[in-house]
């Protein structure tokens, strides 16, 4: 009998923030397939994993390196519910954000395996959340943007909305923050616009950095920022507790470590 | 002793999709501050509630009535706190997306109550995604924006990106559909551009309705659309099951029930 993948949305780390559903379903899996991000401090606390009967399959991915190519995770989920089998597929954050789940569930749809998305905490809002940004608040932003860093997104930038009340987020943005601040402010955004970096949401090294558009590559360099992190543009930064002020040229403003 | 204010977002409606630190810290709380939307449902399982130990205060909202006004809300939340309680405020989606869940948070911090916020699962991912649909999709869409329908959106929308691989998704838009639709082909957008409007998500009245640009508010007003509703606008919404082909002027494709 053919068995049945869930692609689960692990929620940004912190193992509380997966939902029920999540949970359950890692619980009672037969296979667990994870990435590198999510909440993998969830799989040591799971009987079926500590006791050997659900097998892990690691299928992490580091940025710049790519020990499982996505057609081989793709093989992985269809192998294993061809074999009879509960798969679980354990994502960061949701996994219809930036989260390929989309390619997943193709080659699951096209090899005729039943498959099911399970939405999570998006690392996009909750990992701003985390140092006190709201993406909207009223009378500041009322709309925002999501964006990968990662790609070449220049494209795409000059269409992004430059207006005071549009937040801008980006995720995996760190190897490429200097161009993408530059393609920001090409497009139309001011070079004061606030800019927090949060590292390692929920995690032990979370921290997060305020810089300006035209500061945030030499404050990035400067703090040693590193994935995985979350950039936020806009006013909504202001309202970090971090937030010490207006943005003076130049000069970053504050960088401390966050309570989790 | 002063209490405190935890800000729990709901998720979209489905109990099973509230993160497990939401559900513990509304099975702990001495007072529970409910909205129209986020899963209600889940009220009746608590058995605190139950025994009548924790009092459940509605303020729920519905689109064109304020029952209860925010500066109500932000004081029920204060002075609930303040008499030494713990006070989950269980709110719809994450509460930081147009969700005021930052006026929530200024209050308590203005009133010297700790207060903390919780994610959870926003509909603005997790709606479409119930209705098959990835916000994101290789070679589709590689970002998105979020937009409250709510407002007059015009200033806002002239800026929305109008390239093919950036999805629009827009919450509390029934109301304002039509206009909504005619600013954004002003900004650009085709009006062939495939548009999705997903019914009551995870919830037993779901129902997702197919159309593009040009047709949506006709379509919307012949199917009878209601909130809560969300709008998703982009070429992924021909990865949905239910997308049947290309788009045709002036032809509704498609609207079905979705199994939940």
């Amino acid at each position: 009998m053919t068995g049945k993948v869930w692609l689960v949305g692990g929620g940004p780390g912190d193992p509380d923030l997966i939902t029920v559903k999540g949970l359950r379903l890692l619980e009672d899996a037969d296979v667990i397939v994870v990435d590198r991000l999510g909440p993998r401090a969830l799989l040591d606390t799971l009987p079926r994993v500590l006791s050997g009967q659900t097998p892990v399959i690691d299928v992490g991915k580091q940025p710049g390196h790519h020990p499982v190519r996505q057609a081989e995770i793709n093989e992985i989920l269809v192998e294993q519910a061809l074999a009879g089998r509960k798969v679980v597929r354990l994502k960061g954050g949701d996994p219809y954000v930036l989260g390929r789940g989309g390619e997943e569930v193709a080659a699951c749809v096209a090899a005729g395996i039943p498959v099911e998305v399970v939405p999570g905490v998006t690392s996009a809002v909750s990992v701003p959340a985390a140092a006190g940004i709201p993406l909207t608040h009223r009378g500041v932003a009322r709309a925002f943007t999501v964006i990968s860093g990662h790609d070449d997104v220049s494209g795409l930038l000059g269409g992004v909305p430059g207006g005071p009340e549009h937040t801008v987020v980006l995720l995996m943005a760190i190897a490429g923050l200097s161009h993408t601040a530059w393609a920001l402010v090409a497009g139309g955004r001011s070079e004061d616009t606030p800019v927090a970096i949060v590292e390692d949401g929920y995690g032990p090294r979370q921290r997060t950095t305020i810089a300006t558009l035209g500061t945030v590559a030499q404050v990035a360099a400067e703090a040693g920022v590193r994935n995985p992190a979350v950039v936020v543009v806009g006013d909504v930064v202001t309202l970090a507790p971090d937030w010490v002020g207006e943005v003076a040229g130049g000069t970053r403003l504050w960088a401390t470590p966050q309570p989790a």
